[in-house]
């Protein structure tokens, strides 16, 4: 497809399209199984296990549905054997049932339809496929682990899958600064063992371990469990390899501390969700494993004890504060009363409870600053009861209580998940708030990464019910707005929230890869060279026609 | 001027001035007293105060030359006239004296011919400003503490200077998530006294901070003493507010720690020298003030056993590690012979030097675990000798070794200084390779942030002389290239170094702000919409024409 033709093309797309984005579906779309995307696996894979084939009533958000643009081809025989050509038999899947797992995402909310998966080996597969593709005008998707939650890591129709799972080879690793270099398909869990042979550990760990990708952590800016010590991947990544929609490889694979040498264009494929390439290979800076792990629970009696506490750990813990966990008395309730032998380590009844571990190097010192810490904070009354782990398994079982709460929800009935960063101060509010606007025909339930800002909103009620979604939403977005909060905290927009975009994004800072207003010049011009035919059809549905239309002003004929 | 004329202006300019890059001007160009740009003024301010007016006599890469683009325009009274209503009289400055300082830079290696400075005192009369300019065709020049070192903080010609300092409030402080908003012009010293009194610290600290400014520090990436516990500023930099070029705010403001919504577009802002934007506002992650400071001074054989402790500090002393400092035996002769009461706190001689800094909550303990770690360093022999520091005085003067070896250097005679981030591993071959190719003409001098693996290597001899120069560079550069180092760690490219970004990035990822290679598609777009007349002043300069070029191509008429 030449220029001109796709700029005609998107020409006319973008009238005839215009109202998809906004056409809500029956929320029983698909099949009338439902799973919430936020914030679950990461926590729930701990203890369930693979969730395929159990039946689960959480329901979120509904899902947003758009038609295949007709621009794209289909594959043909030729397409098959020239990929067969480049990558051996072995890596064109076509057999049904594999591809039915690559169409599904973990939650079984989203399938697409796709009838070829890819699994290159090499950086220069990936740049062979997606140069063919484009040429074709084949549309793609790329994949990893396909353990996320916003519909992102599966087709929307029938695009050809990228799954780069095959690539997992560890290329370098420098114990004097701990730089790893590794392919995008390593799975979490082996480059946390391979760390820990050397003595150092990832910055980041998440429930998902044993099956996501470190290319879809990276895509997705994964936050997860260290967050609050190591910081995002924004901070940890210290390059990047890419391979963008026509096969062009960006080498970005730097493994310096320190490079002030023009624009840091690695951070733009931090969190883009596949949506400007494939990432290829990955190079991130690693700490040193730290031998001293302190957990404690402990209770108070109001949302503001829990602030105040946080910044005293922050202050009095300081380096070694590695876990700041909140829940609320309802989350408690659940737990204990869904999970077998998950039981409150207090005397009930407290109004909230605080997880806080530390991390450090030396467990006497640790321990003691820790203690001292818990003392401080009873002696002024931030705390109403506390215990400290004594040894491995009760630490397990304080963290329990935590990561079990999702699954909790799931057997307490029907439940709507919302993933949010919002500021500490504000957070509960938002929890209370819902409450009342719900009055006793659901429970809202607030718990989630305190340190971190982010809150993850949980409302049960027996069964789904239409007119409870419609009290919930748009509410919670726009109170989440109005704060000045993020609609996705930990996890990405995908399909499930790309239209909610604008809810967090100003129109210049890329609201509108959702759709319809108008988009940052920055951002289309970024997405336009790089959504050539096959990453624009992605684009296109999560993009909207805003962008070409613009393009079309300044530099048409 | 329309998009036509100016896209046909540059086809006319990039055949016009393709050579102006590689004029190598004589050395001794502009004024006779040349100062280097490469790492010293962070650690010589703290000790040797303003250098204005001090003759100085190190030398480095020599100035890079081009033409002013005679399509901007040049200011004129209705310019004033405008100014002047929009800003205020006061804040219009057409002052000789006034205008001097800041048309020179503190290093006095660069001196613009600017008529103008503003100082606007909000984001809306930036906004103004810049609009203007871009309608007008003026070229500007966004300045801040003007501090930088490599001719990037003041004009070229007679750009327009829009200096921030007059924003200099601090927005907003959070204590419990420990975010600070303020304005870009706030100086970096008064935001860390502002957040000592809340208990808090900057997660950045530089020997400029009496002068430099938050926007500065952020549009150039700075790296500084801080680095190496907590990172660089795309971990702790919440969110930013940019003016385009042409007047377009952009708010990417925000104060959450989580938010995976789009593209984060805030990362080019940082380090981008401010050719895609100006920043008015910043929102910064600060850590709490830890009470417990300790430094050690210690003495290696060779440069193994550096490496080494390297690894043994990140492992042992972990999480209260704040400065891992090294300097050679040459570096140490120079500041025993030249500064006055600096004195080797070991006894003579040793081949390297490492001061070893921790921070943390508990004075004890963290003294205990330093100690540990000394001893069984000096045990195993990584160390062969080493000294604590008893009290605040006796830190203060092993700290002085380090920073003063940059003030060492230059009373030593001619100085060609270079700022290189390396593997740790091969960082130190290159000073020893590069005083085998010079032979007893000067003396390779090698110190820095070990723990960044930044290298300053500093070549030291009683006079300047071109042949010495020739056989520095491109050597230099071409070695950092070869080892996949960065010829800018801690500072930017500004003029200095416009035209060697090659060697430490790819044509794709963006090697070709400097001029002549083809240009990263993804960059062109982002700049080409940015680079609007005034911005595209800058970015003419630093860029070339390439990408003027590339961008006919799949867009003109």
């Amino acid at each position: 497809m030449t220029m001109e033709k796709w700029r005609a093309a998107h020409r006319l797309l973008r009238y005839s399209s215009k109202n998809l984005f906004d056409r809500q579906l029956n929320p029983n779309f698909r099949n009338s199984t439902h799973l919430s995307t936020s914030g679950m696996a990461y926590n729930m894979n701990r203890f369930v296990g693979n969730l395929w084939g159990v039946h689960c009533r959480c329901l979120s958000s509904v899902v947003t549905a758009t038609q295949r643009n007709p621009l794209f081809s289909t594959i043909n025989s030729d397409d098959i054997r020239y990929f067969k050509e480049i990558l051996g038999e072995k890596s064109v899947i076509q057999d049904e049932e594999m591809l039915d797992a690559a169409n599904s995402d973990w939650m079984r909310k989203y399938k697409g339809s796709s009838k070829l998966k890819l699994q290159p080996r090499s950086t220069e597969e990936v740049s062979q496929i997606l140069k063919y593709c484009n040429a074709r005008c084949l549309a793609v998707v790329p994949q990893g682990g396909n353990t996320g939650l916003v519909g992102g890591s599966v087709p929307v129709f029938d695009e050809v899958i990228i799954n780069v799972g095959s690539m997992n080879n560890i290329i370098s690793f420098d114990k004097v600064s701990g730089t790893l270099v590794c392919e995008a398909g390593c799975i979490l869990e082996n480059l946390i063992s391979f760390l820990d042979n050397q003595g150092f550990i990832m910055p980041l760990d998440l429930g998902a371990k044993g099956s996501c990708q470190i290319g879809g952590n990276v895509s997705t800016n994964a936050g997860g469990l260290r967050l609050v010590r190591y910081g995002s991947l924004h901070g940890n990544v210290l390059g990047l390899e890419a391979v963008l929609a026509n096969g062009t490889v960006l080498d970005m694979l730097g493994t310096l501390r320190k490079d002030n040498t023009g624009y840091d264009v690695k951070h733009l494929f931090i969190g883009s969700e596949g949506s400007l390439g494939i990432v290829t290979k990955v190079s991130i800076l690693t700490p040193p494993k730290l031998s001293s792990v302190n957990v404690a629970f402990l209770a108070c009696e109001d949302y503001i004890s829990c602030q105040k506490l946080l910044l005293e750990a922050k202050t009095r813990l300081g380096e070694i504060l590695s876990a700041f966990e909140f829940l609320d008395t309802h989350a408690m309730d659940l737990v204990v009363r869904h999970l077998d032998a998950v039981r409150n380590p207090l005397p009930p009844s407290h109004n909230f409870y605080v997880l806080i571990e530390t991390t450090g190097s030396d467990e006497t010192n640790d321990k003691e600053k820790l203690e001292a810490f818990l003392l401080r904070s009873m002696e002024s009354g931030l705390i109403s009861d506390g215990v400290l782990a004594q040894d491995i398994n009760q630490a397990s079982s304080f963290w329990r209580i935590r990561e079990g709460i999702a699954e909790a929800l799931m057997k307490a009935g029907a439940v709507y998940k919302y993933d949010l960063s919002l500021p500490v101060e504000k957070m509960y509010n938002l929890v209370e708030e819902m409450q009342i606007r719900l009055g006793s025909a659901a429970k809202a339930v607030g718990y989630g990464h305190l340190g971190d800002s982010n809150l993850h909103l949980n409302i049960s009620t027996p069964q789904y019910d239409d007119t409870i979604l419609a009290e919930i939403e748009p509410f919670v977005y726009e109170w989440t707005s109005k704060h000045q909060g993020s609609i996705s905290a930990e996890h990405g927009l995908g399909l499930m929230k790309a239209n909610k975009i604008h809810y967090s994004r100003s129109p210049e800072a890329g609201s509108t890869l959702e759709g319809f207003e108008p988009l940052s010049p920055l951002l289309v011009k970024v997405s336009y060279f790089l959504g050539g035919p096959s990453f624009a059809y992605i684009w296109d549905h999560l993009d909207g026609k805003a962008s070409i239309d613009w393009l079309q002003n300044p530099f048409a004929a």
